[in-house]
């Protein structure tokens, strides 16, 4: 292990971090909050950048480093940004407890959006853009990100860093210089951002929030750009009106795909990108989920939902969910076996590789689809020898044989993750769910289901989850235990689980 | 596709499934029942022995077979054996529905025990003996059993049949000559079992049941043997004493050991045994899970339940499920978390390969964390070059490669049930369950966790599961979609996966 320039790198994204909290330090000069509420950034900003610099001393003997350790790295980063980025929450009293702190801000960096405050409404400007500017920075990948500005870092090395942070099976460039490719990306979700924020300045305020507006704008774009969902007024989304819940329902559906899709667009070739399999598998998955759930709404729900609002929910939930970003409209918890379970399916499958969504990937689904086709005629013929492609390229035996060993292990931290938040004391309790449909509220209680939902949405990266989880409650019920579960669940989650196990494997850190 | 070798070999079964057959007539002789009731198995003999006898005339060209065809046929031969042992249920009203029938044949051979009865009191003697007959028969493996007894089939097609039959990852032979190997196994299995009838005669008989205990010890045996865990009385197992049931415990754990075993005792290789992997690996998480669920009931449940009871409950519940048997002893659905998310595990896990059991088999769970470390050892270094060894062999890549495939394909098939029983009209539905633990009667409302834990138990052969479909519960209200689709993932999880598969793509019945 190369101390010296993990430490040097470390040290770098600290320094950027520190740069970054300046944002909602001007946010909580502007809302002229009070002076603990300033200093709550202004503190660790200062912390980050001293020790940022500290880092930078000592010089490294080797200035290349190996897969390993851009592997462990960017796993340490998360979690070092996520240790310094819950600390504004803590000093300002928006979340007191310093677990529930990191907690949220792992939420918010890994784009997942599961929050611990109970009552939205209480909480400052800064926070609520700290919180939802991490997921903008965590959609991309903050490491990628300091690619763009690291003159030192060459190009090798850059690899293990983007293959380690990039969700999805396969890394490519799509332009032979690393730093170029990032560059032109970043350049992508920008631009895409900046859009979404002006298509949303175009509806009506929200009553009670008129002068919010812009900020609104803002906050919502950051979720959907990387597809995190935080919500910053009471029920998520509900209170916004149908035009912005459709142009958020398609920004979503448009941040969940491939963003190399959109280089390709931006040079041309329009038909390699509607000839791409994982595009066509993402917008066939979209458009069954959607028919699945409309159904299942407009049988049963026709009392409770207008023809147009099934539809609309529908879209906006599949899209929110699928895409892992999690905001809602409505309360789905109480909504028919159908739509919960195709719901479900999608928060598992998640949206394109190269997209800033969590869950396995479309890709993957498509890899692990061919991989048991190329088994089963092996099987009938064992002289058999499978041309597989994938995009175009040769499938080779590798990438299945990797996707398999990935989904598998998905599926296996999922259960142990399961079996941990089993021992919590709030299992089987009861509680009290207030929702648009249910404004009197409904008991539920705390039972399998949201256990399960728990893991599926931390480990997706999705944010809400059903029944004592669902869209109108919060994670603040859980124990401390639980809520450490779920933070490195969130982790495994969107670093896509080998940069952990790397990390915390003792074989990493022998000195050579 | 060789059609009248597969025609032959079809036959030769059906023909073996009428002499089967002849077991629950004779009981339906001694019980004196009614002449429906023995014609409700004479006639589905005549037909089995009649349209077996015509598939022998053809004479094929070749008599050795391939892979493909080997695991087409074992599927085959599944779903018709199927097909003619549900009509005795039909004819002699005990479940009048057809489909319900298939269900019930499909739940005893694959030995998952889950039942579509709801009152088992009302059903005949002859039925009872031939449902748990069946999971007796399905145990080890009807082909397997065939084997033993057809004199021309060569060594190499014989190994096709007993791989696509066999549960578990690798199919080992322990002595040169195959059918030699099944002799000795069907020897080992035939003694355990009657060894488990004559220790089960010593106990006191049941109130109310005093007749009946060569019968039910019988049954049980059958039950504990296959790994079915069909009940025969209310309760499952409820009403017998703590002496059987703890008798049960131990026959269960060990009938979920791989038989390889067995035979290593037999020739004094002790030690063999205790170094085998899986053999401690499926008693650590024996012990384990007996451990959490104890903990669990004595910690939230020793107002129901003494000690002792709790842990008698606990080994039998783990033991039960583990071994994917099914057998219950008490409302394990109204458990604490803990306890309930333990035995949902141990349901995905499965006990050994080379067993009666269902599952993923502790083999592939063992292997697949091999294959992780190697994975995660290969990112750090990538000129580590595996030396993994699995029960003192070398672990190929490619047997690694095959379980991550297998378990990949296992959660894929898993949610998709989920998704095709979200369609039946009984989601949401509420019902009352009366059980030991609330003989007043409890309402349960067939929610997401109903359909999980049926898809689970189906898929993983164990039986009853939770919720509406819980151990006092029965299959019966789900629609016939719904058990379609769930007698397909039993056969799914009996002949792991892709038999079932090769069974319906068409490039198998190529002519070839």
């Amino acid at each position: 292990m190369n101390y010296k320039k993990l430490g040097k790198i470390l040290g770098k994204i600290m320094i950027l971090e520190g740069i970054l909290m300046l944002a909602p330090l001007v946010v909580s000069f502007i809302y002229k909050e009070s002076i603990i509420q300033t200093l709550a950034f202004a503190i660790p900003i200062a912390a980050l950048v001293l020790i940022g610099f500290l880092l930078q001393i000592p010089k490294p003997k080797r200035e290349a480093f190996y897969q390993k350790e851009g592997f462990a790295l960017v796993a340490l980063v998360w979690i070092v940004m996520t240790l310094f980025g819950a600390i504004p929450f803590v000093i300002n009293g928006d979340i007191p407890n310093y677990i529930d702190a990191c907690f949220e801000m792992m939420s918010g960096f890994t784009t997942t959006g599961s929050s611990v405050i109970s009552d939205i409404t209480k909480v400052s400007h800064s926070t609520l853009f700290w919180r939802s500017f991490s997921h903008w920075i965590g959609g991309m990948g903050i490491l990628v990100f300091v690619l763009i500005f690291i003159p030192e870092s060459n190009e090798g090395s850059s690899m293990h860093l983007l293959r380690a942070e990039s969700p999805g099976p396969q890394v490519g460039k799509i332009v032979s210089k690393m730093k170029v490719t990032t560059r032109i990306l970043y350049l992508i979700y920008l631009g895409m951002t900046v859009l979404e924020v002006i298509i949303l300045m175009f509806d009506k305020p929200i009553a009670g929030y008129e002068n919010e507006k812009f900020f609104f704008s803002l906050l919502t774009t950051f979720g959907c750009a990387g597809t995190g969902g935080f919500g910053f007024i009471p029920g998520s989304m509900q209170l916004f009106h149908p035009f912005s819940q459709y142009v958020m329902s398609i920004f979503l559906i448009l941040f969940g795909c491939n963003f190399t899709l959109y280089y390709l667009l931006l040079i041309g070739k329009v038909k390699d990108v509607l000839k791409s399999e994982e595009f066509r598998s993402y917008f066939l998955i979209i458009g069954t989920a959607v028919a699945l759930v409309f159904i299942s709404l407009a049988t049963k729900m026709s009392a409770v939902y207008s023809t147009e609002a099934s539809f609309r929910h529908s879209l906006f939930q599949v899209a929110s969910l699928m895409t892992t970003a999690g905001y809602t409209t409505t309360d789905y918890d109480v909504w028919p076996q159908l739509a919960m379970t195709a719901l479900i399916l999608v928060m598992f499958i998640g949206a394109m590789a190269g997209s800033t969504s969590g869950g396995i990937k479309v890709s993957r689904i498509v890899i692990a689809s061919k991989g048991t086709y190329i088994n089963v005629r092996k099987l009938i013929n064992p002289r058999y020898v499978p041309k597989a492609k994938f995009e175009g390229k040769t499938l080779e035996e590798k990438t299945i044989n990797e996707v398999f060993a990935f989904i598998t292990l998905y599926f296996f931290l999922f259960l142990i993750a399961l079996l941990l938040l089993s021992f919590d004391p709030i299992n089987g309790q009861t509680m009290t769910v207030v929702s648009d449909l249910h404004p009197e509220g409904r008991e539920v209680t705390h039972g399998f289901f949201s256990n399960f939902s728990a893991v599926l949405t931390c480990i997706s990266n999705v944010g809400p989850a059903f029944e004592a989880v669902g869209p109108y409650a919060s994670f603040a019920e859980y124990s401390g235990f639980s809520k450490i579960v779920l933070t490195l669940t969130m982790l495994l989650g969107r670093l896509e689980i080998l940069p952990v196990l790397i990390l915390f494997n003792p074989k990493t850190w022998k000195k050579i």
